[in-house]
């Protein structure tokens, strides 16, 4: 907390309410967003934990604060980029007061639930919140190339848009804070284990001495023309109907034989074997003829 | 086997050796197969095990032949696109004097070493051995967007490689038969792994009401975008150096956020847990601050 007095507290509101945007956070992602809002002719105050690390964004016409709290009266929108949702917790605790009437927009990585905590705390306080996810790497902001998904106020998303256009291709989920958290969460669950499919095909062909590179040169093309089978697949689960003919069935989808080879191969085949154990799975219970996203049900049994 | 006597095998071999290749297996791939040969001007025999399967490409000119060894008997080239390594064994095994000093062309999914057993096994018997993979559904076959791998004979790839080309791309992966099974399967490990990342974010996300095609339409041109950062992960893998800067560090990549989500939503985690578990196992070793690639690591960790 600002050991600020009631009178410089006063001061600082008359002031220093001088710019569009802050920005709390200029690690990779932060300074991204900030540079993009600058080059789009926006105003911003930056402010980071650890002081000096904003020293481009200043040059490019950025006013950096040296408290939260001086960075929150800065500006109505109140952006946060910052590492993880205890950092947020951290720096926000203090300022609560401070954000009242205006708008939140955090962009830190959250789980649906995490973003929903602090969607209630906004809330209680005062404060309209807006859920961001980034679907995209520092570089790509400032393009249409990357997407963020939004989630909570849809009046915050609604007056933000021309703004959050200039970052990069947007999407509102819904009132739901969480929604967006959990889009993003899901697109990334998809996207780690196909680059985990990758490491794991690149360690079974290194035993025959053939270079990841070489593996990626083929593997890179392959998957990304197999992502054109992924609509086929959601077909069938949006239709519930796994018996539709012309699906690949679980029986042809019996992955033994890649655990086999993997385990021939020295490599732990534990990746490859989850998914026969979803197959399997399904198998046993009697669905072999069906179509292999019968998978899909195997996963939402807990549901 | 066949209850033919001596004789009619001598009126076998000498009136029925009329084809340039024999196809042993009409189903959907088979099928694809013998089409393409015959569109391109070669003369196919073709053999099912149950019959009146191969209608089509009677009409399209092909010979349907009523017998394994009559059928073997015809060309000089055989091809088997069976269902598994067994229906090989069982198909193949009674007819090993009849295959003597022909070329078997044995396109059936095998496990590497099931592809080194039949191998051995032909050239015990004086057959010329080449083993294919294929990277394509029927539909692709006859143009160059699928992929055939091949290994085994050299000098049975070479000569036929005019006729390999009718079929999709190839390439040759070296005189060990077990070769070119292990790089398909280590690309269909990376596929079926890419396909349940896809199958887990869908029923991620069904949680709140998104259907499967609605995800698959933001999944889908995700996932193709990501695949250009394989050669990236690959670099870093051949150069065996995962502190070389400008990755992202395992520290980042912790996943423990979506295990969570996924909990939160009802779905079982274990296809992204089991990603998240190689993952902790690089950080508790210490290696936090190194590359995502360095999972790599830990699936050859057995080798
Ligand atoms: N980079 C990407 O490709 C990418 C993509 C999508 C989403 N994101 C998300 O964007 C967010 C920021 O990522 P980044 O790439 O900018 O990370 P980064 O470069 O590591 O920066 C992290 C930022 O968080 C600050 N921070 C960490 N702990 C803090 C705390 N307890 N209190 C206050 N500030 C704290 C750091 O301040 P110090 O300088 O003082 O350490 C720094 O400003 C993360 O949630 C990330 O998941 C990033
Ligand atoms: N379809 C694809 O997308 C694809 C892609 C890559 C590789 N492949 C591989 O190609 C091979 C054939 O696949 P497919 O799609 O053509 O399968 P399919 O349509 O199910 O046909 C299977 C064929 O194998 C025969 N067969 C099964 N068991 C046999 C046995 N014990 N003895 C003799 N013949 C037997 C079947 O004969 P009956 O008619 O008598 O049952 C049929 O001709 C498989 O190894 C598959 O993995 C297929």
């Amino acid at each position: 907390m600002d050991d600020v007095t009631e009178s410089t507290d006063r001061s600082d509101r008359d002031s220093i309410r001088t710019t569009d945007f802050t920005m709390l956070g200029t690690g990779a992602m932060g300074s991204a967003l900030a540079a993009a809002l600058l080059d789009a002719g926006r105003s911003v105050t930056v402010w980071n934990r650890t002081p000096g690390r904003a020293t481009d964004l200043v040059a490019r016409g950025a006013r950096a604060a040296d408290s939260v709290r001086k960075a929150v009266l800065a500006s109505p929108v109140v952006v946060a980029c910052l590492l993880k949702h205890a950092s947020v917790e951290e720096t926000l605790g203090p300022v609560a007061a401070d954000l009242r009437g205006r708008t939140l927009l955090n962009v830190t990585t959250t789980s649906p639930n995490e973003s929903r905590q602090l969607a209630a705390w906004a809330a209680e306080h005062g404060v309209d919140y807006l859920d961001g996810a980034i679907m995209a790497v520092p570089a790509m902001i400032g393009s249409r190339a990357g997407q963020i998904f939004y989630s909570g106020s849809r009046a915050a998303y609604d007056s933000l848009l021309p703004t959050l256009e200039v970052w990069a291709t947007s999407e509102f989920h819904g009132e739901d804070a969480g929604r967006a958290s959990l889009v993003d969460l899901a697109m990334l669950s998809g996207m780690y284990q196909m680059f985990t499919g990758f490491f794991h095909g690149a360690a079974m062909v290194a035993s025959m001495g053939m270079s990841a590179a070489d593996f990626a040169a083929r593997q890179a093309p392959f998957l990304a023309a197999m992502t054109e089978g992924l609509d086929g697949y959601a077909k069938v689960i949006d239709g519930g109907d796994y018996t539709v003919p012309g699906q690949q069935s679980l029986d042809f989808s019996d992955l033994t034989h890649i655990v086999r080879a993997s385990e021939e191969e020295g490599v732990d085949p534990s990746p490859i074997a989850g998914v026969q154990a979803l197959i399997s799975g399904q198998i046993a219970a009697g669905h072999g003829s069906e179509g292999l996203a019968r998978i899909y049900e195997s996963l939402r049994s807990d549901a």
